[in-house]
């Protein structure tokens, strides 16, 4: 295991640490526990948005967290859930008397503890909480049934759910819109990625699965999930050609729409390569008649050291757009 | 060799090509010579701030091309330095009328280039040309006697020259100051870093060297120039330390100092081990007596897909202090 770390058992306790030290001045957390993060900067009469999962992935969830996104994370061990304990705790810090929304991915653990939290603020604090799940990732199941639930994992889409949803709150709308609109977000985006690479959770040390050297695994989850086929490296254009293709035709995105672009490393892929997806993503669109309305490249949602990346497309309306372009300043994230 | 290319020849322009996609509002390029990166955005009688280099280290060199930071960077292919001729282009594009600032790393390809395309402009075009070399890598070289040029190597710390540079040429200072000023930077500015792994340049399609898997190189450069010592790996908490050390006595830094701090992944890291060193970083400066200013934590400057970090601290100063808060709106990186 090559990280640098100190003893795997402080890793959590230490990365907070060091989070809220360079952060300060931006983010503090709840009842001294480092993991119930929340931002120093409340509105009153907003609603207010809490996510919360495993760590391991930085940016996601905790990055978040900030002026015109998220008000709060639960954040839990590597690739674990936190408790429902702490969503609570956040849920009432994060209350600014209009409500709380949870937007977490679709993961049991994650569900169950948020789940527990929605019951334990209506039943002793009164807080009104609503929900809406990211199960965005088009390899790890096949679309749900209507009105039934989705079986999909959550992956770095949930990025544009933030991000609507925090725009819609910011513009302080009341909490059946800013979950209405976390929905449609939810509803319209899609995410394919692809591993080219294992990565080791600190605590357990090696690698629980691997990748050959010529070999790269199509829709492999954030967590090393067995993605839908595993084959020779192929080239730049190919990949994005064949995880194009399966996000396209899911929704389906099809002529005349306009979408945003998320291309997200997954942790060691570098930034030059994203880009090199990029463009062929444009070359794609261009020749479907889909308009780019905007893209963002660069480490979103990762995967500890895993190599790869992911694209995530949202369809945007003339609803979304004005919130996909509000500002946001957290320490991980800035748009102007 | 794992990644996610297509044929390596067309690496460079592939990459390009993304970036201008992604940014077409903020960033273009000069005489359709996709290396030849300007920003979109000028503003007449203000200092023309350039930089250049390889490719390879993203978001360094292009990534720092925006409002209140640079306005061109010459764009070399993976670890090469850029021509003279396209340097010159760029100058010509940049300037507003003020003259030109050359910011680049102390490196002999981009010298030789960046020396020439100072006297291309000053002969050809009459425009008024300084330089500043980025030469922060305490492990490459002993300091410099006085007079004397350094013959260190300029790694990340040259973000925090561009940033006081950036910053003095956006509240409109002449020439003379933004040079004097980004002079003043270099000159307080240190850098150590450390490598667990190699890199590939994608012409080349295998390390050039290999680091064993429970060693690191302490002061490896960000080509894989040689460190100044090889040995096992150690905890995070001990890297630190001796980093600190060499930086710390270096200039020195001392009591009642303040600094602003860089903490830069060098590609592979993750974000949460940066953070981990950020911690120890700021232990050891309480115990100093050295306050921190303001911390950076991120890929600042990276060596394609090696792991390791850097620390760079900046010794500030009433003067420079506004500049490193000014807001800053570039592609790869926003302050606000």
């Amino acid at each position: 295991m090559k990280k640098i770390i100190n003893n795997p058992e402080n890793y959590l306790k230490e990365m907070l640490e060091g989070i809220y030290i360079a952060h300060q001045d931006q983010v503090t957390c709840v009842n001294d526990d480092l993991q119930c993060y929340v931002t120093k900067n409340k509105t009153p009469g907003k609603v207010g948005i809490s996510t919360g999962g495993g760590s391991g992935h930085l940016p996601l969830f905790l990055g978040y967290v900030g002026d015109g996104m998220l008000d709060g994370c639960a954040v839990g061990d590597v690739f674990q859930s936190p408790s429902a304990e702490q969503m609570f705790e956040i849920t009432k810090d994060i209350d600014q008397g209009a409500g709380v929304l949870y937007i977490y991915g679709n993961y049991n653990g994650d569900i169950f503890n948020f789940d527990m939290a929605t019951e334990m603020a209506d039943f002793e604090e009164n807080i009104q909480v609503t929900t809406v799940l990211g199960a965005d990732d088009v390899a790890s199941a096949g679309p749900s049934a209507p009105g039934e639930k989705s079986t999909r994992r959550g992956v770095a889409g949930i990025f544009f759910v933030y991000k609507c949803a925090g725009a819609a709150a910011a513009k302080m709308y009341d909490l059946e819109t800013v979950t209405r609109i976390a929905q449609k977000a939810a509803d319209n985006v899609r995410t394919m990625g692809v591993a080219l690479s294992a990565c080791v959770v600190p605590r357990v040390g090696k690698a629980g699965f691997s990748i050959e050297e010529n070999e790269m695994e199509i829709g492999m989850g954030i967590h090393g999930e067995t993605g839908i086929r595993r084959g020779q490296l192929e080239s730049a254009d190919q990949i994005t050609e064949e995880m194009m293709q399966q996000i396209l035709a899911d929704l389906p995105y099809v002529e005349g729409d306009e979408v945003a672009v998320l291309v997200n490393g997954l942790g060691a892929t570098p930034l030059d390569e994203q880009y090199i997806v990029t463009r062929k993503i444009d070359a794609i669109l261009k020749e479907k008649g889909i308009k780019a309305y905007r893209y963002y490249v660069g480490e979103y949602a990762t995967a500890l050291e895993m190599s790869g990346v992911s694209i995530s497309l949202l369809k945007v309306d003339e609803e979304l757009k004005p919130l996909i372009d509000y500002p946001v300043n957290t320490p991980f994230f800035k748009q102007m």
